[in-house]
């Protein structure tokens, strides 16, 4: 049986017809790296966006918000810098990323009031405007259809990597293919509803805001919102879906083919969620929590949740320590009702053939502990969680506590 | 003016009359180290108590909270064990606490029904009963006044000092004088509601469990649950407040002898509950923060709260880095709507003679670098954050987050 979709190889955020993209080094980072990067469309994108639900929205997400809100089908780029965020900078903020914006339809021959943008660093730092735009415009003279991984290393900020794919589907009856692409950044501060992670997801599917808005909010509470490495939640967090209509296939008139699309531009987005996942600041190992038998898919990915941002859990993933009691705790204070005696807990064995269970009926299992052991020592370590009380389900997954974390960490602004 | 109470030096739980305590070894820690304690009341006490919001609470936890329930005016004794919390232990659990209870009862010579119990250490590990039974034996038969601080020691899991202390009040009038003392221990996993805290305070005041419940709940919300470590929460936190009447005074009874009694009550909490913050696993930094301008005590609490639990807030506090959006940033994680134009940021200068802006109206406040720097290096810092929308405060303590804490938690069951 097909998957209905491909991998690319070294795929990215260009690999959909009609999105080019660039790069440049504007002086935001001291080493000379890239900093800014610019991606436009060729024609109007229908366009979804979710934001952090962190109460103090740096000016991007403010700018980007009320855009999509005001102009969900008019967008036509995409411009993005790292080192500074744009954050906690007041109405002044507000006017840089207006700038920001307007610097990127101008070096880019656009329409005014038709780029979105992205920022990402240090937060309380004012944006120097000056230089994004003089980057932008660098980007926008060098525009390529090959520009998408260039695009996605001048985002990175303590990412070691840049995080670009694609895929295409396989058109039922071999009609003109769609692609999906995407970039993310994340590294530190990744948390559910979301963490300095940004993601521009792009496709040359045609479709509409009204159609996109629930589609990416289902994909991203699955992926990007199923990811933790510190708990923490960013002022900035932003991923964006782009349809810019280019491959003239609208996947949602056929009920088959819009199902492909949505396990596709999955797939892409878990991509690039594990990715950041596996670069989180300091990461050593992954650990992946599959919670079934949960009441409502919400409560499942709560308590997933809950487990992958407790830093005892972390630390003894960390470790290599079946410190499976931890994982238990950390389930309880998800704000979820929970039945001890119904709870199960399994880990996948070290060989894949099956799963040990660690506790049962809210008790221990006297599982081997040296079985046990071999499990946690593993570099992926998967949990399964079944809580009894229902038939949803929802995978989340986070990385361990590393000291390096606490490195990376402690002096970050100088 | 006087503050109506003082400090007794050396004070702890059976300074106030009529309570005593030991402490024994009962073979659970591998060191030889005490680990089992029992403390005595030589009337019945009014008793409230505090427990985790953990929706996996352990047995000991479902037992106190029910034996509370039903017979909050009956308290004789507390058995206590560190090493093994007996959480996730399942009906067994809820047996072995019973176990444990009686035999405290028996070994003390008192009624049925009139012994709480506290365990904590690792979860999901059954409770070795006889050991626990032999240790209460042993301690029941060295019970003494001068037994609080050996108490304080038993319960020690990675605390690396015991917690005690106690105050005596002024009476008015020359009467004799009320007590109040009390022990705790913390370290890891420190987070309000609660997390492997266990608090037991005692006082020879006349009271009742009606009285006594608001009262406690008042006491804890701005000492114990203001303080975190990790953020975690564990299944096993119990503050416990234990009136034995000895004295003969009901303070409550003279509306300013009752405030006195309050404030000594929290200086009690409070002195243990910071002691619990700087003996933090791998502390090395006190963070305290003052959330001002809320428009209730419950938002400021949240916000502080928040900040508290930041990885990101307690790496940059270890690395002496005065990277001030973080604060922002964990602040809008709360729950509690902000206006960012209103929020103002301060930080205690390092002579302490007045406060440094970081931010105002949302925006950085350009500080001398090199000052916050100063302030940030220093080994207790103090924040204060105005969030502008109304006259209620709360303060919350925590400790940084440094390699030693990984180290210590990566591989604690072995």
């Amino acid at each position: 049986m097909s998957s209905g979709f491909s991998s690319i190889d070294g795929g990215s955020a260009t690999s959909p017809g009609g999105f080019t993209a660039a790069a440049a080094h504007a002086g935001l980072k001291a080493d000379g790296a890239l900093d800014v990067a610019l991606l436009v469309s060729a024609a109007s994108c229908a366009t979804a966006g979710v934001f952090t639900k962190n109460a103090l929205r740096a000016a991007p997400v403010i700018y980007d918000a009320q855009f999509l809100s005001d102009r969900p089908g008019r967008v036509r780029a995409v411009a993005m810098n790292s080192r500074v965020a744009n954050a906690c900078t007041g109405p002044a903020g507000l006017e840089a990323a207006r700038a920001m914006a307007r610097a990127a339809e101008e070096a880019a021959g656009l329409p005014p009031h038709t780029a979105l943008v992205l920022s990402t660093g240090v937060i309380g730092v004012p944006l120097p405007v000056d230089k994004v735009e003089a980057g932008l415009r660098a980007a926008a003279a060098k525009l390529s259809a090959d520009g998408g991984p260039e695009a996605a290393k001048a985002i990175m900020t303590t990412d070691t990597r840049p995080k670009h794919c694609a895929v295409r589907l396989e058109m039922p009856g071999g009609g003109a293919p769609i692609t999906i692409g995407g970039m993310a950044k994340g590294a530190g501060m990744i948390h559910p509803d979301m963490a300095t992670l940004l993601a521009v997801i792009t496709t040359d599917a045609v479709s509409d805001p009204n159609t996109l808005r629930p589609f990416w909010k289902r994909v991203v509470d699955r992926t990007f919102n199923a990811i933790s490495v510190d708990g923490d939640t960013s002022t900035n967090d932003t991923a964006l879906f782009l349809a810019n209509g280019h491959a003239g296939v609208d996947p949602s008139r056929d009920g088959a083919l819009w199902k492909v699309f949505e396990e596709a531009a999955t797939a892409v987005a878990r991509t690039l969620a594990l990715a950041i996942v596996e670069d989180g600041e300091g990461a050593t190992k992954r650990l992946e929590i599959q919670v079934v038998g949960a009441q409502t898919e919400t409560h499942a990915r709560e308590v997933g949740r809950a487990i992958a941002r407790s830093t005892l859990v972390k630390t003894a993933i960390y470790g290599g320590d079946p410190n499976w009691g931890r994982v238990l705790a950390a389930a309880g204070v998800a704000g979820v009702a929970l039945t001890p005696e119904r709870i199960t807990l399994q880990a996948a064995t070290a060989n894949g053939a099956g799963w040990l269970t660690l506790a049962s009926g809210g008790a221990t299992a006297l599982a081997d502990a040296q079985q046990a052991r071999a499990i946690f020592e593993q570099k992926t370590i998967r949990l399964r969680l079944d809580l009894g009380l229902g038939r949803s389900e929802a995978v989340v997954w986070t990385c361990d506590l590393s000291p390096d974390y606490v490195r990376i960490n402690s002096d970050y602004t100088s």
